[in-house]
């Protein structure tokens, strides 16, 4: 069935400036990252100052393992059983693309001030989406209870 | 600062199963659509059925143009200004990533069935996170007024 699609390969349109060189058990909620857009793009940024949080994708390059683990303990906790990544937020992924609410605290030309953003320095960034509640959030949403057990 | 960055290459972990071939202005919220997981990946779906929403991230494939136009009117909608594309959902984009968060209602062995994908048959899905409203939502968001015009 892939066969059909053409190849997927993605551009970097950006990228993180922050900080945070490597993890260190800090508090992403109030990390204050800039994310520099490449020039060439910079119109397409116009009226995203409109919304008070966007979405960010980027490519979690910092991932050295070349195997991917199907079943893992959540955040390397062995209390909490194993489980399949795509149940988990773990970075190695088949496809290893960071996805992240965050607060857009000012754009200024290129460069989009975000706060929360939980990238390293030197992220490559590959998508930046309009935060949409309707569209983005789940009034409603059930999670097991590892996910508040933290 | 892109040189430093391997390539950026996409695989196809499923595919979508619905029976929307092509847009006609239908309702997505109500789409019922069936996610197809490869086979080999089956076991890195456990757990999954604990959450009640899921994000599911595709490559639009269908998206023909060879060229991503800056600034548009959303939803091809010439009343409303024209627009920069990050701060549009349009498909055309520099990286042609699709997101949605979606209700899971079944888990099958390699098949989640989900209402609300609005991807086509056929589609490469490219990742599936749980959704975790914490990380995942925002409860104050803004949006422009053109959003909620529709």
């Amino acid at each position: 069935m892939t066969n059909e699609i053409p190849p997927m390969t993605l551009k970097a349109i950006g990228v993180v400036r922050n900080e945070i060189g490597q993890s260190s058990g800090q508090d992403w909620k109030k990390v204050v990252s800039d994310i520099v857009i490449n020039s060439d793009l910079t119109e397409a940024l116009d009226g995203l100052e409109g919304f008070s949080h966007i979405i960010v994708l980027w490519w979690m390059h910092r991932v050295a393992s070349p195997k991917v683990s199907l079943k893992i303990h959540p955040r390397g906790n062995r209390e909490i059983p194993l489980t399949g990544l795509f149940a988990t937020r773990t970075p190695n992924r088949p496809n290893r693309i960071g996805k992240a609410t965050v607060r857009l605290l000012q754009r200024q030309g290129n460069i989009l001030k975000v706060e929360g953003l939980d990238a390293f320095d030197g992220t490559p960034v590959i998508d930046i989406k309009p935060y949409v509640p309707r569209y983005d959030s789940a009034a409603d949403a059930g999670v097991p209870q590892w996910i508040n057990n933290r």
